[in-house]
């Protein structure tokens, strides 16, 4: 019920009176109150807990902390919560958002967009709405249920309102690109796949001489697959989060070629089995332990799907307001490449058993059965829509980097796509929201089969071919320098006529 | 006589009595003196004076400037002297450096590498060492004479040296990188050509964990081509020069795609037919006016080549004293693929009409005319030696290119090599000193056919394939930031030990 709670949330606070218990007069002593839950909140916030931080907020006329623990321990309500704050603890009853702010500071979280207040009364909302807090209302089953409800509603919110708002880069400034390229102090077209590149970042910008991409920055998804159980790979679950350790001390591949490009590198836990480290530049939004076995049934639920292409939708708003300027999708999961294979013949038609690679480098008696999973699992998934492809036979890193191409598109942004698992998402993203493929630059040709089927499915030139098969976004941030020479070649060469030539 | 001077000197400082004209008795009074020229002097210094600056730096007990230059003024020897110290005046006689030191000063010649002292007594010899200028001493055919005869032992000497010094990188470290490749945090092999580069550069580096090849420098090389005159190509001679103004003023392609990748450009006139700006970045050292039409017999002599090597080889060496990494050569000349698909015909054997491309793009009837020009170069080429090759239907900057790639395996560090010019510089150093190219990368693959038979020729596998044909060293320019990732990676990523995985 609150699996996908993590994908939009770090902290959920309540109020307390009238929220988590039942209002008491308010002229009963302290010693005389009783704690009755409303609904089923006790279950449902020690099972919210195991998922997100938890506090409460409380407008008393007396009660401090140890008070409001000692009456909500006699129902099991106080070990959820890792913060109680009472009013009178701050000096300012709600609708004054103090005590949210103060359960804020009290748990580490520091991004109000990532919070969510349940309460009862028109102050609660204020308060929420002065702390710039999501809010929802209790109900007659509880606090939890609440929660759950407000999910329900939240849960593919991001990227169904990304698919609606999609817009085409301009075809106008894309043409006044090419006549300029014509006029610059070179032969016409002397720069082949480079002015390509220019004109189409160009057309991005809205500008013929278009803005350096930079900064950008490098989105690892990290997620585990259900699969791997079958033996598709050589490597254990727990590499996944020792890699995601290794994104985080800046020792893997990615982010030695990304210090070498001016990348910055976001690791996120999208669905990762096992514990993950915290460390700066790891964002937690695992949206379930990993995906089930698809060999034996669906991956994910639609929902997870969604959550996770949320997740990927919310990063890349946030890493644009933050001032990002053009974005890069990299994976981690142990056993990606099976999902990936299997989603980009289930949407491209293409044969499952040639579009089955070797992934990280597995045997001739692995790779057939391999191939033999690919085969059952896109030959399931072949007809559904594509969200019921993501969910039956993908990945929850793949749904987040369909996401993160989706938010590109929606934020106008130019996506460096990686190889085949990137591919994969964006094959995935391209079936949800065709005109979002407008705003991706191929990054490179990896060398697994189904990389070269989606780049034809997608109609994209990759701009490097170097042989690479290792994900993180590698491939992508290789490529990425290419880009900015595009863009200053446009921006920054002189014209003949300035030149005085010809 | 002097045309190759400007390849190595940019001053020539004399001494006057002895050195230009006869020595008269000390004890002569200064209104008594006459001038009488040592040998042609006077017409030598007449033709000197159109190729480097000339001084004079003279002891003498009473004179200054004016009263030597009255003295030589009568014998026409004041004119070609752009500045003249006399020991009067700096308050030091030789072998004290000052009057040296103050000509250099006095004509903006701060390089004592490019300053030739010609005089004839152990002070003069003195003087020039303490200085740091090269020396020769006067004979009987007079002070210009003597720069000839220092010119013609100069002609080849830093190429010739280059060659004989030549090492190759070391294969324990580099097996030693292929090692540390398989142990790093990613699937054996995953990263497929950027290991094979990492392992290239950390041979050459001589660690397994190179250093980040960084500063490194594009220098661009521009020379004119008398076959322009067969009219190969639809644009007129003077671009050449006009596009030297545009890298000097840092608008030409090679500078906004340089800026976006952290490298210097360097400009350097090594046979430009018109005169080219005068600006910080460019330098002079033109060997020749351009060259002459190949189409009707050899386009430079030996010793002009060979100053062209010497040129290429001498900025390498100059660049890694100033601290560069790697090096990109360039080169600017219109109609200089005419010459490139000449060499690398004579040199590879392959089909001098397939090998012609449309280098900036010439319609079918241009082409059939290049087919038949670039046809009949190489057959008078084949069977030649590789320097004669060159001479007979190469072009200045396409020696002065091969002279940068010999120059960077001497000087040990990486050389990326650009397009179809860069090329046939290749296959000429190739050619001339095999082991050269141990330290090269192609950097792409141009469009012009010559470039893939070339490549094929030196067994190099480029970076990119973005369909270029612009030169300048754009494509190596671009494929730069390739290879500082491939040595990030082997230097910083941590192995699987250290990160706790297998």
């Amino acid at each position: 019920m609150f699996e996908t709670a993590r994908a939009y949330l770090d902290l959920v606070v309540f109020d307390v009176g009238g929220t988590l218990v039942q209002e008491a007069d308010p002229t009963t002593p302290v010693a005389d109150l009783v704690a009755r839950p409303i609904g089923s909140v006790v279950q449902d916030l020690a099972d919210l807990a195991g998922v997100v931080t938890l506090a409460a907020a409380t407008d008393t006329a007396t009660m401090v902390e140890a008070d409001v623990r000692a009456l909500l321990a006699t129902v099991d309500l106080d070990r959820p919560l890792t913060a109680v704050v009472t009013s009178v603890e701050v000096g300012a009853a709600k609708p004054d958002p103090a005590s949210l702010l103060v359960a804020m500071e009290r748990t580490g979280v520091h991004d109000a967009g990532r919070v969510l207040f349940v309460g009862n009364t028109d102050r609660d909302r204020g308060a929420a709405e002065a702390a710039g807090c999501h809010y929802t209302e209790v109900g007659p089953d509880g606090a939890g249920r609440a929660v759950a409800d407000w999910l329900k509603v939240r849960v593919g919110a991001s990227v169904d309102a990304a698919v609606a708002s999609l817009t085409e880069p301009s075809p106008e400034v894309a043409q006044a690109a090419r006549d300029r390229h014509d006029q610059l102090t070179k032969p016409r077209g002397a720069l082949g796949h480079l002015e390509e590149i220019g004109v189409r970042l160009a057309a991005m910008a809205g500008s013929e001489r278009p803005a350096d991409p930079y900064p950008a920055a490098v989105v690892v998804f990290a997620a585990d697959h259900g699969v791997l159980q079958r033996g598709v790979s050589p490597w254990p679950q727990e590499v996944t989060a020792a890699m995601v350790a290794g994104f985080a001390a800046g020792t893997a591949a990615i982010n030695t070629i990304a210090s070498t490009s001016g990348l910055e590198v976001t690791v996120v836990d999208v669905g990762v089995a096992t514990p993950v480290v915290t460390a700066p530049g790891v964002l937690h939004r695992r949206v379930a332990a990993g995906t089930a076995d698809l060999a034996s049934g669906p991956a994910m639920t639609v929902d997870q799907a969604r959550a996770a292409l949320d997740v990927g939708v919310d990063i890349v708003r946030s890493l644009v307001a933050d001032g990002v300027r053009c974005v890069i999708g990299g994976d981690m999961g142990i056993g990606n490449t099976t999902p990936s294979a299997a989603i980009i013949s289930a949407l491209t038609g293409g044969d499952p058993r040639e579009l089955t690679g070797r992934g990280t480098g597995i045997d001739d008696t692995t790779l057939d059965l391999k191939r033999e999973i690919v085969a059952a699992a896109a030959d399931r998934a072949s007809g559904l829509d594509p969200l019921a492809v993501l969910a039956e036979v993908g990945g929850l890193e793949i749904a987040a980097l369909a996401g993160l191409m989706i938010g590109g598109a929606e934020a106008r942004v130019p996506v460096v796509v990686d190889g085949v698992i990137a591919l994969a998402g964006a094959v995935v993203a391209h079936a949800l929201a065709p005109a979002a493929r407008s705003w991706w630059f191929a990054g490179h040709r990896s060398t697994e089969p189904a990389a070269t089927a989606a780049l034809t499915h997608l109609d994209l030139r990759p701009v490097l071919d170097l042989d690479l098969r290792l994900g993180e976004g590698t491939g992508a941030a290789l490529a990425y320098p290419v880009m900015r020479a595009a863009a200053a070649v446009l921006r920054d060469m002189a014209t003949l006529e300035e030149a005085g030539i010809g």
